[in-house]
C-alpha cells in the first residue's frame, strides 16, 4: 500500500494549517491517483507531527510512503529538518520505505500554475 | 504594457532568495505568456522591496501590473501587508492598475503538481 505525506510548515494561526488540510481533500479528490492513503503533517507549531502522520498511515496499511515537503525554499527545514525526522522514523520501523520528494518550490509545474493564477 | 510582479515573503537566506528569482526566470521561459516583464518583489529580508519592484515595473513602461504573492497560506502577510504596500503605490501612482491575484496556496492547479512531483 502506498500513501503520501504531505509535510507543511505549521503555523499559530489555525487557519494556515486548515488550507493544508484542505489542500489535502483536494489532492485526495484528484482522479487516478496512485494512493491508498493521503495525509498531512506538520514540521512544527500544529499536529500531527511528521512522526505521527508517518504513523497513521502505517496505521492505516502503508508500506510505502512518499513523503512531499510543502515548501517554497530550500531551506534548513527542507535540508535537514524534515530528513532528520524521517531518518529517526525509519530507524524505528526500517520495514517501511520512506521516500521524500523535492520541495514545492522546485516543481516544474509552478511557472505555468504562477501563469494560470494571475491570467 | 502588461506586466506581473512575484512577490515573495524574502528570506535571510540568500539562496531561497534566489530561488525566487530562478523561478521568475521560470515564469518568464514560460511560452505564450501575456506579460512584457516579469518581475520579482519581497515583502522584507530582501530587496527589491514591493514598492521598488512595481517602481522598477513601472521604469520599464508597464501600465497594468498583475501583484501575484508567491505565499502559501493566506495569513497577514497576504490579507493585509501586501495589500497595504500596494495601496500605498496606487495612492502614489494612481494611472497604474494594479490588481493583485490570490496566493499560491489557494492554486487549483496545485493539488495536480503535489501529485506530478511525488509520482
Amino acid at each position: 500500500m502506498s500513501s503520501l505525506l504531505i509535510i507543511a510548515h505549521g503555523s499559530r494561526r489555525g487557519a494556515s494549517n486548515d488550507e493544508v488540510r484542505q489542500l489535502a481533500d483536494q489532492v485526495r479528490a484528484q482522479p487516478h491517483h496512485a494512493y491508498d492513503h493521503i495525509g498531512v503533517a506538520f514540521l512544527e507549531l500544529a499536529e500531527p507531527s511528521i512522526q505521527e502522520g508517518l504513523a497513521a498511515l502505517v496505521a492505516q496499511g502503508a508500506t510505502d510512503i512518499v513523503a512531499f515537503p510543502y515548501f517554497l525554499a530550500a531551506g534548513t527545514h527542507v535540508a535537514q529538518d524534515i530528513p532528520e525526522a524521517i531518518a529517526e522514523f525509519s530507524a524505528l520501523h526500517p520495514q517501511i520505505k520512506v521516500r521524500v520528494t523535492s520541495h514545492l518550490g522546485a516543481s516544474a509545474a509552478l511557472p505555468g500554475a504562477i501563469l494560470g493564477m494571475a491570467a
